[in-house]
């Protein structure tokens, strides 16, 4: 492992939260608002920072299993110096509970332990929600977009932290494709929260949901989050924008470069439309009794199938009390999540799409068992690498949540609460169902329990391997790992 | 396909059900009630059977997909005449619910629609029970046991009815193998009989439950199942043979012919006990309060764990009312299930095995890319054909999984019943949680919702794939389909 270069990131990263912890100074200077919490935190970033990233390494090469260790280790820095300005400002007084926040926050998760957000200070919710949209594109993206760095091994980088099942960079350097893809996510963002803005919302209430849609988390300024407003307005903008954050980002990029044709043709794209018209047609039929009005109920569950298929977890209705069929179509849409390349979480459409398309594949060969069937997607084979992959993934996934569940369960809070409350944090949802459900939290878990969720948001953010495999002795050793990797399990 | 050779197949699948109710029949006779409720059926079994399976085709070749066809449609014919005895003596007069009730017992499922079974006539009770014990070692084995059959491919029937990722012949012949494995069904069962004859049980009670605990069925002649004779002995005796049932016959094939290394090596065996130790102690201490004495609730914990992970269904307590830890370490063990070439259902331990290896090996070489690292089962290097049948196969089982809850979800019932009714069905266990639990039963289902878990109960026995590509269209189509296949997704 090349641990200095591994620091040497790490400290970079540190320094760009020190600069973004000076936006949320900047609010509590404008609300006069006590400026230690933010102050001390940043002096100790700095302090760090510098420490670690003051010089490059001679050797700067990152390989594979380096670049997902410091994906990870950036990730759980980021949340332990970010819970530091809840702490000192007493907006959230115990250290295990601004973490789970602060993770919440980056991993775009948007769950809470907050009872109540509202007397929170403005330095505080601006910094809450700014989280969210740092998270979403991505720490090391946006490291990337800002610093000069060796452009050789950051693909590596960018393959952690991206989600989906495969990476394309856009243009051949990596740093040009980061600055355009945050270009892109900022444009989207100053948009929505001038059209937010052009409504009548506050300008500080349109930069925190402009946040929370961006980055897909979800956290609001409002407790009863975008349904303090009860505004069809905010909810049509909030729920197209939300399902915008969930489109793949270089579809914008084929855009900006008038490829229309790859847009348009994109085989995830459609399949993301289609099960959100189905998911909105199926549920706008289920809940019409309760509202009485097609309307009413079309633009209930167009934004609520909209906040669940993309993270994002911001509510309109308390959907805890629909009917179970409704109930059970946002249970899955939880796990089906956004499209890759896009800030949402999830299994993501375009895997999901891969599975499928591989199980009809070997199905098929099943009948004819000399037909060639190649799996493709998007218009190009998949690699057998990235179907393997994808495989993987979803056995992988599938064993951390069970672990988890047994694990969470141990609360004995009831099989629902346990269930939603184990997917809204793996897939970076936010509420879940009963206990946990829009209106209400997840301050009643135990530390461990927070601290395991904590875990989970972060797996389900950075797609499981770089957490996973933090804990792997063999990561850790030195060359003789090859001879031991070699062995058979 | 060959459409004449399904039909023979097929016609002496009725003949040995026509055989199967002269039991019962034999049972109205000694319980001097009326016999024409197996009379008629056997009449009509007979007249069937001998119109399509009289006379030998010429060409006897069954293929992969042929085989496919013949379990499908052999195991819904079953469960059609199957369900004429019920209907006709008016122990179920409804068909969906005959219809669903037969499916649960020759699935092994034992869920039941009955909220009462103490009322029915013996005879009826007794082929309710005899459709566990064929069903769980399977028809087409049976056939291939008692009748002379082209050998060259009965393999493709065998692959596609005995579960688990691959099956191993244990001898040469195909007839063979099936009459050893039959026979040591046997005799397990008749041991278990006596055992529980020697405890005081009824001889009537003692079959129906040695049925329901060799095919891990779990339909009982008591409303209260095993819990009605309030005896530790039989909780221990059916908790051991439960447990036994769920091993790979393969291995007391290999006691019988003395190689004990072979069974004590069992990797499967191994993590089988190892889950149902660790689960009990589990449950044990999560519920000793509720007992108040550790024998108690390790009997109780044993017996259920036993009876969920071996898919059986039996119960001695109302598990429902225990906390929710232990319910969910239940609800994990239901997708567990038990060893392949088992009468239980389930995703099967040795699947389970082979898809964590996969991702243990894939995961090292995410660290160590020049590694190599195979992933090897039983000491033999699993074949990548395994491997990606392992594969396709929990993609499959999610997505069928995913679309019945959905359907099932529109029955308004809670998520939990919904959830649970259908883990207890696709995996042929019996009881949910809620509803459906172990004093509850499915009869308040529509009969579309019978009809779609009468499938699910299908495609978890035969192992998705016999029921799905049923329906595939291009399986019903001449050699033109081959080119339709060849064709891209």
């Amino acid at each position: 492992m090349n641990y200095r270069m591994i620091g040497y990131v790490i400290g970079k990263i540190l320094l760009v939260e020190a600069a973004l912890m000076m936006l949320s100074l900047a609010v509590s200077v404008l609300y006069r608002e006590p400026l230690a919490p933010f102050l001390l935190p940043m002096l100790l970033l700095a302090g760090v920072g510098l420490l670690l990233g003051g010089k490059k390494p001679r050797q700067t090469a990152l390989y594979a299993r380096e670049g997902l260790a410091v994906v990870a280790l950036a990730w759980i820095a980021l949340s332990l110096f970010g819970a530091a300005p809840f702490v000192i400002s007493g907006d959230i007084p115990n250290f295990v509970d601004a973490f789970f926040e602060t993770v919440s926050g980056f991993t775009t998760t948007g769950s809470t332990i907050l009872t109540a957000v509202e007397p929170l200070s403005r330095g505080g919710l601006f910094w809450r929600s700014l989280t969210h949209w740092v998270g979403g594109m991505g720490v090391l993206v946006f490291v990337m977009a800002v610093l000069p760095m060796t452009d050789g091994h950051g693909m590596h980088l960018m393959r952690a932290e991206v989600p989906g099942p495969t990476v394309g960079k856009l243009v051949s350097r990596m740093g040009d494709s980061a600055k355009i893809l945050y270009g892109i996510y900022l444009a989207m963002t100053a948009v929505e929260t001038l059209l937010l803005l052009a409504g009548g919302m506050p300008l500080f209430d349109a930069c925190i949901h402009a946040f929370g849609t961006a980055g897909t988390g979800g956290f609001s300024c409002r407790d009863l989050s975008i349904g303090a407003y009860q505004s069809p307005y905010f909810d049509v903008v909030i729920g197209i924008f939300m399902l915008l954050f969930g489109v793949n980002f270089n579809l914008y990029y084929f855009l900006l470069i008038r490829r229309f044709r790859e847009v348009f043709r994109s085989e995830e794209l459609r399949a993301y439309l289609l099960v959100v018209g189905a998911a909105v047609a199926a549920i706008t039929a289920d809940i019409v009794h309760i509202y009485g009005n097609v309307w009413t109920s079309l633009r209930h569950a167009f934004f609520q199938v909209s906040s669940i298929i993309t993270t994002t977890g911001y509510g309109t209705v308390d959907f805890d009390l629909w009917p179970t069929f409704s109930k059970s179509v946002l249970v899955v849409l939880m796990f089906v999540g956004a499209c890759a390349g896009s800030t949402g979480g999830g299994i993501k459409i375009s895997r999901i799409l891969i599975l499928l398309k591989a199980a009809f594949s070997d199905m098929k060969k099943m009948l004819h068992p000399n037909a060639v069937s190649t799996v493709r997607l998007e218009g190009k084979p998949v690699s057998e690498k990235t179907l393997r992959g994808a495989h993987i993934y979803f056995t992988v996934y599938m064993a951390v949540f069970v672990a988890s569940f047994l694990l969470l369960s141990l609360e004995q809070r009831g099989l629902v609460t346990t269930f939603t409350a184990l997917t809204a944090c793996i897939n970076n949802i936010g509420p879940g169902l009963e206990m946990v459900g829009p209106m209400g939290n997840f301050s009643a878990f135990s530390p461990l329990s927070k601290l395991l969720l904590s875990f989970d948001m972060l797996v389900g953010r950075l797609e499981i391997f770089p957490m996973l495999l933090l804990f792997a002795p063999s990561n850790w050793r030195g060359r003789r790992n090859i001879r031991w990797a070699s062995r058979d399990l």
